[in-house]
């Protein structure tokens, strides 16, 4: 069972240095040390375990280092920077392996960009060597890229001409999207098996300068003190330190204190619950930070976070999720609203947006989520987000009104899907009035309010609730598993598209199709012929 | 060998009534007349035969009927709109061919909401009995739906618990995007194999209204009426004819008067080729209506979106196509400057908007285009389109500077791509000050000047132009088709997404993954599974 719990004294494949306001992340890939045994992890190449040390990296000098405002992305290795995803672990994945492993390195590298855009932490990748494939999409994550001009180093998206298969880590769509390198220059440097190197790269865009080997550490340094100026940031420390969630796992079963995943194998489902907190909660900046990573919200979207991610790679067959919660919902409401008062604090700021990351890895795992809204329930303000990220919700309209949703400011603006839109706003998409409404609205609504706001999808009576519930449980567990996943990944996503959407929707989509082409996966596939004796042998059609 | 010629004369499928400035389009579809003698096209379901006659239908509605302000589409079978795509011929269909019924019949109703938006022609599905799949998916392609409220007719997309794929013809993006369907709602609707009707349709916004049986063919000639009189057409013909296209067809060409296509089966490329017209052309809006479809962008556009759909269907391992054009570029400026001084009048706008898409049809084929500029080309304005949209472009550097490109108003504006940029907006993204500079140039570009301007890919001179274009189409015809397919897909589609483009992006490239799986098209799929003895078997596995 794979988990994705891990700290810097534990990292295999990453060395973290701190100086001052620059932090330098450098790869140091241990070939030995892969999840298999079937390969091994040569010239700073990746498989999923390495890239859950950058994940948790970048995590911990969000939460743990509010003093460092640039990151350094390098290598220990000379010469080479990173050769990109390991294709003998490509090549001996499972379909279902290679899309969460590209889904999650996906999501590790948007929160690159995340805490650029929202947590005042510059990336610079500074490419001491060949930056190949997987390698350079880590690069394009970051604000600036540097390259050394040492008449070897290139950076390269050999995916195409090589394997068969695309940059699928984002690359083709930052190279064109962020990067805004000419589509047709784009095109010719995709199928270029040795990359762009030097003034071409940079007339291209394809990097943002490159320097001789002898100039390249001090323009490095340089310009990451000169971005480190930019920050909004604290000056000096300290932060909180993010501890093991260690939850209780049985073979049924993951426990976390406020989270608790029941799996039932039988029937293809699982319950997820939240615990919503009770008792007096910290309301100040400086009890939050005493709380660290006990504070409710902090506490209990990382074990949310967690639970979903082991769910995805360890629990293939569990196609639908039920979510309930529990508990004091004006606790929740409170904290969110001391949440939205301090949002410029660092820390809260941290919070905030680490509950938005937490809800779009759910908007992003391919499994039904239905909430039920039940007697004793705490679906209000955030976690009442919950229920909008579901593909649908059942409230249980009982006689005496007692039970209710609400929400709070969490619910208009924070907590935005990977579509820029809070999960409202995709809901009621371009009914303004309808949001004003909703905002001015004052308390809870009960299951015939939630009902007629259109807040929840159907609210059955006593009635009819076992029934249904059960019936659409059923019902969900028996339909064609991709054809869900196909119908939550365009449903879930109605109104604008943005860079993010467009790396999971169209770029993930063709990526998906072609993990499963004989052209690619096939016995004479490209992805199988590499390295091996012989070229590949294609059907020549164009589809 | 596929034909899309077609007139109302021969359709098979539809009946195409005209009553003032209301046409009656009505589905009645002749079961026997399939493409192919491997099923029978019942209960109006349909296939490409059905579709290309539909195409067919609103085309010559814009230029042949121009009177024409309302289209009402309707069935004449008794009790059934449409039943869908029909399920036997996409049973025994290849994955090609899935792929390419699919993205034409997404161009057809694309092709109904361009004509809605731009030509000032509203259409009224009108609904009068029994609406699946892919037939609600031509009634979201309308302006608005009438349902009959008979107790049985419903609206639904059963693909998805039927068949164990999506509804892929723009169902999905239309019911949330267009429709602003609710999410939750959408999910439960998309589930349901009976579909939803009478009143619960209209407050699921499914439908606009619905009439009992006896009010409905009132209802429905009424509106017809209403919306006609939005209309900003000309509210008496003549139109044009449009004749059929004839070209001389042998077995490596397809030659037409403007236009000619030559395959190299055995490299896997193709020549295409076009020729810019010469001598005095029509410059007042009653000479073009004169000229008719001789009038050359018409012509000329008419062949080239001829030739493309050819070779969609019937040359599927062509891979590379490299682009011409010969002639004189003056003229084609020429005439550009005449479209674009009338491009009020609607028979001009009609061949403008013919033009784009035309143009889109190419962006969304799935080849690689190469163009190849050449001493005596014109690619200049709406032919220098061609260049723009092709993936690279190489350009003969000569010595004496006579190579030339230029750029028109149609370049800046009208021709716009499925992202609603046009091609020089995706190819500068955010760039305003280099297309305002591009626009103020005065004079054609010579090679030095279009590759100094990012105009051109590769500008060789005359020592290298003859290896680097072979070496560029040698290799692009070796790498995996599938790969330049995604390649090009995330490629030309740069900037921002439309819901033009996620029906092109994110849904078709879903559909096209699930119409890999075994979970529809193995031999226990769904798909192969419908109306056979016994129920699909599943891998449950999520991806």
């Amino acid at each position: 069972m794979l988990t994705f719990d891990t700290r810097p004294d534990r990292y295999h494949h990453w060395k973290l240095a701190f100086d001052g306001p620059v932090a330098t992340l450098s790869m140091d890939v241990q070939e030995d040390f892969g999840l298999s045994p079937d390969y091994k992890l040569k010239l700073n190449s990746y498989d999923l375990g390495v890239d859950i040390e950058l994940a948790d990296a970048v995590q911990r000098i969000r939460f743990e280092h509010p003093e460092v405002h640039t990151v350094v992305i390098s290598s220990l290795k000379e010469r080479i920077f990173c050769a990109g995803a390991n294709i003998v672990m490509l090549r001996g994945s499972s379909h279902g392996w290679k899309v969460n492993f590209c889904k999650f390195t996906n999501e590790t590298r948007l929160a690159i960009e995340d805490a650029s855009e929202h947590s005042g932490i510059k990336f610079l990748a500074a490419l001491n060597g060949i930056c190949a494939g997987g390698g350079y999409e880590l690069a394009l994550a970051c604000d600036e890229i540097y390259l050394v001009d040492d008449g070897n180093s290139a950076v390269s998206l050999p995916e195409a001409p090589l394997l068969g298969v695309l940059p699928g880590t984002g690359g083709l769509t930052r190279v064109v999207d962020k990067r805004r390198v000419r589509r047709d220059l784009a095109d010719f440097f995709s199928t270029l098996v040795e990359g762009v190197k030097g003034k071409r790269a940079v007339e291209w865009k394809l990097v943002d300068r490159v320097f001789p080997t002898s100039q390249f550490k001090d323009a490095v340094a340089k310009r990451a003190r000169e971005l480190a100026t930019q920050s909004d940031r604290p000056s000096s420390g300290p932060g909180i330190t993010l501890n093991p969630l260690n939850p209780t796992v049985t073979d049924s079963d993951v426990k976390y204190s406020a989270v608790s995943l029941t799996l039932h194998r039988d029937k293809r489902t699982a319950d997820l619950t939240i615990q919503a907190p009770s008792g007096p909660q910290p309301s100040t900046p400086d009890e939050i930070v005493a709380a660290g990573d006990q504070f409710w919200p902090l506490r209990a979207f990382r074990e949310l976070d967690d639970a979903l991610l082991r769910l995805r790679v360890n629990e293939p067959e569990i196609g639908t999720v039920v979510i309930r919660t529990e508990g004091d919902r004006d606790t929740v409401i409170a904290l969110d609203r001391t949440l939205a008062a301090h949002h410029n604090h660092w820390l809260v700021r941290e919070v905030v947006h680490f509950m938005k990351r937490t809800l779009k890895r759910m908007d992003l795992t391919a499994r039904t989520f239905f909430a039920f809204i039940e007697s004793g329930s705490a679906f209000a303000g955030s976690l009442f987000e919950l229920a909008l990220a579901a593909d649908r919700s059942y409230m249980f309209h009982d006689d005496n009104e007692e039970n209710v949703i609400a929400l709070s400011p969490m619910n208009f603006g924070p907590l935005t899907m990977s579509n820029r839109l809070t999960r409202l706003q995709s809901r009621f998409l371009g009914d303004d009035a309808k949001l004003r409404e909703l905002e001015a609205h004052d308390g809870p609504f009960n299951a015939a309010e939630a009902d007629e706001h259109g807040l929840v999808t159907f609210a059955p009576d006593e009635i009819d609730w076992d029934d249904e519930v059960r019936v659409a449980v059923e019902a969900r567990a028996a339909f064609s598993p991709d054809a869900m996943t196909g119908l939550e990944a365009n449903l879930r996503f109605a109104g604008p598209e943005t860079m993010e959407t467009k790396i999971f929707g169209r770029l993930t989509a063709w990526q998906n199709w072609i993990f499963q082409r004989p052209n690619a996966v096939g016995d004479k596939g490209a992805l199988k012929a590499y390295g091996q004796q012989g070229r590949p042998e294609f059907d020549w059609k164009r589809t």
